[in-house]
């Protein structure tokens, strides 16, 4: 999707791109099975994005790379759900979903991948002066690096991971479950390969989905127009959306189908 | 200074670089004098950091630079005093000095300097995508624009640069007035080349520095320590330190030395 094109784009400045899946044949509503045999074997790392913020899909079982470490872009939902990390090389996060206010990044890096970068990489961008200067190469956005504390204590205090999965599939569910039974709303995506964080739906009429929105938001529900290249609604329920959000937006919803059969 | 010399090694991994004037030869404590002569007729771009943070000197008087673009880092002093934007290419000025949470930069930049970049720079590094952009290619730092938005009403409301420049020169010229007629502390910069910003002195006495910088915390001046190159003692006296800081400081300054003649 949006994500791993950049990533793919951003790439290609500094090295040789084997792209060996993609799902934009039906405008990325699904993750792709991959074929090993298509691996460049002596490639420095495989890359994914786990969660799709703007298709809502999402990766339920890691790609199986052997000896290439396995790079993932987890912005979407990180700490959402609950994550081995040693089957990672390397894991990079934007802030701004999960776990703070918009302007920090969260990177795990294997410590052999701690390593010296092409020289033409600006310095800023090289993992190793990050990893040297203990994330304090530069002056770090303190602000937002403590808003990210207090979100963290406040998972631990909640339970932990496991116990934010476990809040995070219920509302989930709670959103499928409906589409699922619904005549006038149907989700986007291929079952088996829905996000738990973004969920797109569609009523199949562009006026019906424009109406729908506007009424949403006259009752506190907003944000829920979809990306431009999928159309429709997307519910975003990241962790900071409590079930009752999650509850109150199906009611409308429900409301809305009756109010227009 | 410290700036300039990260700025040089960066546009190393870019291009040529003719460095045309350093005051290294004292720990950077004054400007050091321009001959255009030493200039290339052919250069992109020239660099200055207009204010020092570490070594306490301040750029005065602008260099000419004729058809050259001058580039400022007026990190340590923009909003501090007023400047006439058009004889700049272009300024940067990370935020956490004067004008916000430190994780967001400001750049002002002439239009016709917003050129393709090389293909091998980060696309978030080329500033031709920030202004196509709007400045929101990235997802912005919503919360630190935010508090920028809350300084600059402030700055505002104070009557403008033009009133903030005269607030500062007062709180400098009270530091700077008892250091030129002290018998124990003494500034390390030449006069013409002070800063209104960073005020770095010294006893010429290591302990008698250190003892200092002690006491001054018991009373609530704290951060007086110098940066390691220089030592001694350094006041950072930003927009956001009232005149009664300064005040507060000089007389502490003055009871310590007449405790210890």
């Amino acid at each position: 999707g949006a994500w791993s094109k950049k990533a793919i784009s951003e790439a290609r400045k500094f090295g040789k791109v084997n792209v060996v899946a993609s799902s934009e044949d039906t405008t990325f509503t699904y993750i792709p099975e991959l074929d090993p045999k298509t691996f460049s074997r002596d490639a420095d790392y495989f890359h994914i994005t786990t969660n799709n913020t703007i298709y809502g899909t999402r990766y339920t079982k890691l790609p199986e790379t052997g000896a290439i470490p396995l790079v993932a872009d987890m912005s979407s939902n990180i700490l959402s759900e609950v994550v081995d990390v040693s089957k990672f090389g390397l894991i990079y996060a934007g802030a701004q979903k999960n776990m703070g206010p918009a302007g920090v990044v969260a990177v795990i890096i294997r410590d052999d991948l701690v390593t010296e970068a092409n020289p033409e990489v600006p310095t800023m961008l090289q993992y190793k002066i990050h990893v040297e200067n203990g994330s304090m190469y530069n002056t770090p956005p303190c602000f937002s690096i403590y808003v990210c504390g207090l979100v963290y204590k406040w998972l631990k205090k909640l339970g932990g991971i496991p116990a934010m999965q476990k809040i995070n599939e219920d509302k989930a569910a709670i959103l499928y479950d409906y589409l699922d039974n619904s005549n006038m709303f149907k989700g986007t995506v291929v079952k088996k390969d829905r996000s738990l964080m973004n969920v797109p739906f569609v009523t199949g009429n562009k006026e019906l989905d424009a109406r729908f929105v506007k009424g949403a938001e006259k009752k506190g529900l907003v944000n829920l127009k979809g990306h431009r290249s999928v159309g429709g609604m997307r519910a975003s329920i990241y962790n900071a959306m409590p079930v009752e959000g999650v509850k109150a937006l199906v009611s409308f919803m429900k409301e809305f189908e009756a109010e227009n059969k």
